[in-house]
């Protein structure tokens, strides 16, 4: 199988300023292409470092990416090394230097100072044009069957000219075998109890199929990824996928990327329904959730966040012997807030939260982690008592994951697909 | 200068499941105690590349420092490569049997299975005891001057260890340079106008005094930083951090890790005034990040988010005439928004957000990007806008920073401290 590395080049990297979030993108979009990362170095941005690192990387490698050290100051020494190294001179690559003039011209600049610098690449190689900035992607063929690719730092840039030129050059040289692969998003079930369902399913895939679960605070993702060789169906991972879908019933609520507020928002929005929230431990991170989506105001009216018992009275109409026998955080409140929000905003779904996230405010009957979370739909309102952890953040995190869950699962129930 | 690497062990890093973000960390914790880090290596989790790697790296490197490989399962590997590679062998690490053992009689558990394999290590390294976890920190001194030190994958673990033992075992062993560092966070101020500002000032700044600009959508963090030789007087450094304060005046809010909401509970509370929140854009974000911060219902009474005009009138006052006349996205409608969560609430202070963070929304008048942002506050009401970008999530991160900014200056005010 064909070798794979990555350098990354920046001394930001090596002080801890930046945050080296290109190497995971890379990773998995090699992955989607059938191949696979064997090693990621990070060096300072210094001549003699690099063209040691290019040796080694070639040496051992079928493909080597570069990320970094195209930008325009002084510190960016990596044009006119690649340049060096490869045994060639730079020179200026018209379409960059004209999109750089024209950007120039805009802002009412002449075409000149460190800025153009970006527009010379080394007359050995291939450019891949930039047309979401200005350094180009350079393809350096060193020696049959070897392939170097220069890409800059900067996220959004070095996405684009990663599957634009930088991915389809590797599977031309490299010819990885076809893959294929699903992430199936599910939430509100632990990973060990998923394990736990999905073992037989497991025990079942052929040998080129492979299972991998990805838990975080926002959903248990599971991954399924097969690689063929020449000539073999894929039939057999179209019927995996199908059931996988069995499998997962209605804990699955998207896939990809996709998140669970826009899942709820899909729904909420085909179904003709219109959201509030009513939230107290959350503190207005499941409206704000909701309203990262873009879009959401045709589904979504607004919400309380009713921190005060005093709030909770008064906004969303809690009565005060509620909370007196009760207490703020109950089943008992959380339903009174989720009615309050769907009365006083004339909504059809409402949702509410109440709970102890910590670090004080917890009891020997409620200790921290405990949260109750409530549903209002147009036909029933319900209750759902929690205990999670020790985590102020975690806490709300999960909070906010188990409230939209409980939303979705009523929207499906709304809809009449389950009992 | 001691040269120090860390290599980092670990299949899911090269496959793109999981984000490494223990470098980083370590980058900066091994920049306060005065090293820095050379280079940064992922490897699979796989005997004959950690061998090799740990040839080049003893060669390269004073200090070198693992991470990942050392949890229980069958594919980590680390432990008995090391035994090997370092020439001892597998011991029990009698600390580390008897915590895991007790963990396991705690769940009813017998002191059996793969977990107890952590507490094996060879006999040739100095053990970093795991308070935090399981597996320990291991040492290992190959020859004067040159150290290794093998640490867990799991960040939690691997910071305590990292602070408790590989730190100081470090610094003894590599004997840095005195260095001292502030993070001075600011908010409010572009980054361009800050170089403008402080231009004179970093002029001024002897050789071992570095200053640098860290951006986010939260804050502009200026971090001094300074490495004295052998007497040299730190005196320089206190004067130059004073300095920074003055020139940064009340666009300081905070050191290291401080938030801008936890700066704004502290104002809160030492002036005895509770808040409330009215968001449209920020669709309950700013309520959300003020909750974040533990303690938060000392000052904190609750927030509405009005996302529909209706709810804006219902719950907030806001006149529909102003509404008609202004729009809802209009200093008008936020300050009578800002006014309404103040007087509805109960609150000294309040702070009202209205914007079209997109994608849909704009207009001429209202490109996408436009927000107007309310402060209510004991002695006078005023409302301000911006002109932000074209990115949803961009811009409602942009108007959380803004309004809590400006809840913090008004704050600052109120105390008498400003005119």
């Amino acid at each position: 199988m064909a070798k794979v590395e990555l350098i990354t080049i920046g001394d930001e990297i090596l002080v801890g300023k930046t945050q080296d979030t290109n190497a995971r993108h890379i990773a998995v979009k090699l992955g989607e292409a059938g191949l696979t990362l064997d090693r990621i170095t990070t060096i300072a941005d210094d001549a003699e470092t690099l063209k040691s690192e290019l040796d080694a990387a070639l040496e051992r490698s079928d493909g080597v990416i570069s990320t970094g050290g195209l930008g325009a100051t002084s510190d960016d020494l990596t044009r006119p090394t690649l340049a060096e190294y490869f045994g060639g001179k730079l020179v200026v690559h018209r379409p960059t230097y004209e999109r750089i003039s024209a950007f120039l011209a805009q802002r009412g600049r002449k075409p000149e100072g460190d800025i153009l610098k970006m527009a010379e690449i080394p007359d050995v190689c291939e450019a891949i044009n930039n047309d979401a900035g200005a350094a180009p992607g350079m393809i350096f063929r060193p020696k049959p069957g070897k392939i170097f690719i220069a890409l800059p730092g900067y996220p959004p840039e070095m996405k684009y000219l990663l599957e634009k030129g930088a991915i389809p050059a590797l599977v031309r040289t490299l010819q990885p075998a076809r893959v294929r692969h699903v992430v199936f998003r599910t939430a509100g079930v632990p990973e060990s109890s998923m394990a736990e369902r999905l073992r037989d399913f497991e025990k079942t895939l052929p040998k080129n199929i492979r299972l991998a679960y990805n838990p975080s605070l926002r959903s248990l993702d599971l991954r399924l990824w097969a690689r063929f060789s020449d000539g073999e169906s894929e039939a057999v991972f179209d019927e995996a996928c199908e059931r996988m879908r069995s499998a997962l019933g209605d804990d699955l609520f998207g896939y990809g990327e996709e998140t669970l507020a826009q899942s709820v928002g899909k729904m909420l929005l085909s179904r003709g329904l219109r959201l509030a929230t009513a939230e107290s431990c959350t503190g207005g991170a499941v409206a704000a959730e909701i309203v990262s989506v873009a879009g959401a105001s045709d589904y979504f009216l607004g919400g309380i966040t009713a921190y005060s018992n005093a709030a909770k009275v008064e906004f969303l109409g809690v009565k005060p012997e509620t909370l007196e026998a009760w207490g703020a955080v109950s089943e008992e409140t959380a339903v009174e807030m989720a009615l309050g929000a769907q009365s006083r905003f004339g909504a059809e779904v409402a949702v509410a939260t109440s709970g102890v996230v910590g670090p004080g405010g917890g009891s020997a009957a409620k200790p921290v982690g405990t949260v109750c979370i409530a549903v209002a739909s147009p036909v029933r309102v319900f209750a759902k008592s929690f205990r999670f952890e020790n985590d102020r953040g975690r806490n709300i995190e999960r909070t906010l994951t188990a409230a939209l869950n409980l939303v979705r699962k009523e929207l499906l129930a709304y809809d009449g697909t389950r009992g």
